[in-house]
């Protein structure tokens, strides 16, 4: 089986359905995502697994504004199969390069199966991870809870904590033992820093990442109006 | 009378009219509902009653990606009338779902006789629920409260909060209660969830839907300022 | 000197020239003024004078989804020249009405040659009229105040608050009051309501409106830092 | 060499590439720049030097409004090569003027060899002026701090903050003393007004206005939540 071949027909992330060519998936929804302010800065970003390829948004660039013809292929070991630095094209070719997140999402992919996962620097996150000192972030007794696999309205959530380095491709240690050590988490906090979440496929990548979002501000907003967002 | 068809002529939710096709209605809102936070993560919803027939957008799916094709109908019995996943069509069909909240729309149809109902999660009815531990939402004295059917600006507007539950559709007997207990209410808020609210057309229940959320958000601020909304 | 034709050719308020149809204006600032949350739920508004004529939009509807030809126009006397409900039309005719608005509208025409206002519900100014429960809103020593006319960065902007009634044409005399004894302002604030603004023409009233909901969101913001807005 | 010429096919800042004509660059960055609050009410503004000219947008005009043939071009002495004002068209052309910021941004062409400055008035960097009442702002082990050129995570990014003065040309000496005095910036606060960015390319500039608004936000929101942003 061959990698996707992009199309240039979708202008919208609303249009995509599930079935649409990978590159397009990852840059409409880094669209949505700087809109949202989940990427800004050339930080944050998205990767795709689908029939042994994993795409990926390439790194230092405004995640806003890349073409479905930069995103990397590699196969599942790791390979670089398409590398858009390399592509004959009649317009001038920015010279993009891998993600220095690779290796992290790698891990969700190898340990936990996931179809997707993206990297977000959103406000709610850093300041989710002030509000918990402690190595994990929790809420319960919030409906949206319901969104993420596996939970219901009256479960604890938890999304373990790691801290943050210098580098973020030395993250991999402490985030391996968090995937391993959490079955029940889709996603990981980085102090200071931001979030990992991934899903089945990138349309529960997506749903995750909206209620995540969601609960990490809820978080923030319940403890300033003085409620204590663990305990019910 | 037959039910509505869709027309793909409408790619904004301001070229709507009065009696533009239900499902058209639906999907342009849904699409202006995820961009102000009323729906995400799959959540939220809305259903348009017109005719004799009942327009419901469909469970579990990204509510800002429906296509017309994919609104279920049925008629006032509940009996549904045109299945989406059963439709023929050259591009593949998604298995979608009629809504838990199916029950909870219906109520209002019945004892309010709405023309259309929404469900909304947006962060500001979470917290407008955890700054009234008390069965009741109150806001008096803030002009916008004339938005609502029946209020005045000296008017408390009251607003019944239901325990929130496991399950959604077993909400429906606290909320039947509600919706007969307080005539005067067009909107329910379930505690640590989010809100219903419905309007005699859908024109109406947009009005009601922007002036509630408005209203909820108010009342959080004017506490945060250490004001009481409940009070002048 | 005949009123100004709507012409179609607008998408965006971005395409607006100040020669521009004053239909078209209304229309596209109404679309922009809901995305910033300045009209909602059918409340707040926008009326141009020009060349003789006054054009407004009509009241109790979406304000992001009037047509050009819903304006009603009307000569300086307040005479309407032209009805938008009475018009001949192919498609259906909403029956429009026009806004309860439409006396203090004519007060900043009428007293301050105004050639345009605006009337917001958007929070800010709620809340600005909150923080400030004397008469006059108070900000100094703010860059943004050199955006409204006459005033730099040293002065001190002060604002008239008014109270607010049961129904708006009731606010007359006393916006008209507020207009004669503060002629430096071209914002009165209602309270509890919202804020009418004005400026010589409609690029000065959208200058004039930016600034203000700047002035007010800031003046609450620094309140919740606990610095004084009205003071250096 | 001769200097840019727009071209009309670029429609949204997406589209846009490295080599895109500054003029369209600095329209199109307008338009982002208004819908995130960072330009408002006529202020704030954005240039570009490319080749050895300099692409100004004028002073005292709607931003998000302005037209590629609008923008001024200079050469690197300051001297008007295409003065739009006295441009000959079909159309009405408005009277625009150069900015009052024009020596600022030419600070930082000279001493820092920028290719692209911008600035702000957005309330992040209002208030980020009020709670560091010194002169420098600093935040510390903050992930995105890494998106200034030279910093890392566990650098402390110091701004310097220059006191306003009622004439923004009358901000020269102050901005020239902080601009060589901090090699390390690029950015330079200025008291209850807003902040100066640039980097060596438009892209960096961009780069660099999303981090430093990101971080005066942060800052303000740890502030909120009881946490020092200085320090770790």
């Amino acid at each position: 089986m061959s990698h996707d071949l992009p199309v240039s027909t979708i202008t919208d992330h609303t249009q995509l359905k599930q079935e649409s060519p990978s590159q397009n998936v990852i840059v409409q929804l880094l669209k949505l995502y700087y809109k949202d302010g989940w990427v800004s800065g050339t930080g944050g970003g998205i990767s795709i697994r689908k029939n042994g390829f994993v795409y990926m948004a390439p790194s230092g660039v405004h995640k806003e504004c890349i073409d479905p013809e930069e995103i990397f292929v590699l196969d599942e070991e790791g390979k670089i199969v398409y590398d858009p630095s390399k592509r004959e094209s009649k317009l001038p070719v920015r010279p993009v390069k891998l993600s220095a997140c690779s290796p992290l999402f790698t891990l969700c992919y190898k340990h936990r199966n996931a179809g997707a996962v993206m990297h977000s620097h959103h406000m709610s996150t850093l300041l989710a991870t002030l509000i918990f000192p402690e190595k994990e972030f929790k809420i319960t007794h919030v409906e949206m809870i319901k969104g993420i696999r596996g939970h219901g309205y009256h479960s604890t959530l938890v999304v373990p904590i790691i801290d943050n380095v210098a580098e973020e491709c030395d993250l991999k240690d402490s985030m391996e033992e968090a995937v391993l050590a959490y079955p029940n988490t889709y996603a990981v906090l980085v102090r200071r820093h931001g979030v990992y979440i991934w899903g089945k496929d990138w349309l529960e990548c997506k749903t995750h990442s909206e209620v995540y979002h969601y609960l990490f501000d809820a978080a923030v907003k319940m403890k300033q109006l003085g409620f204590d967002p663990s305990t019910y």
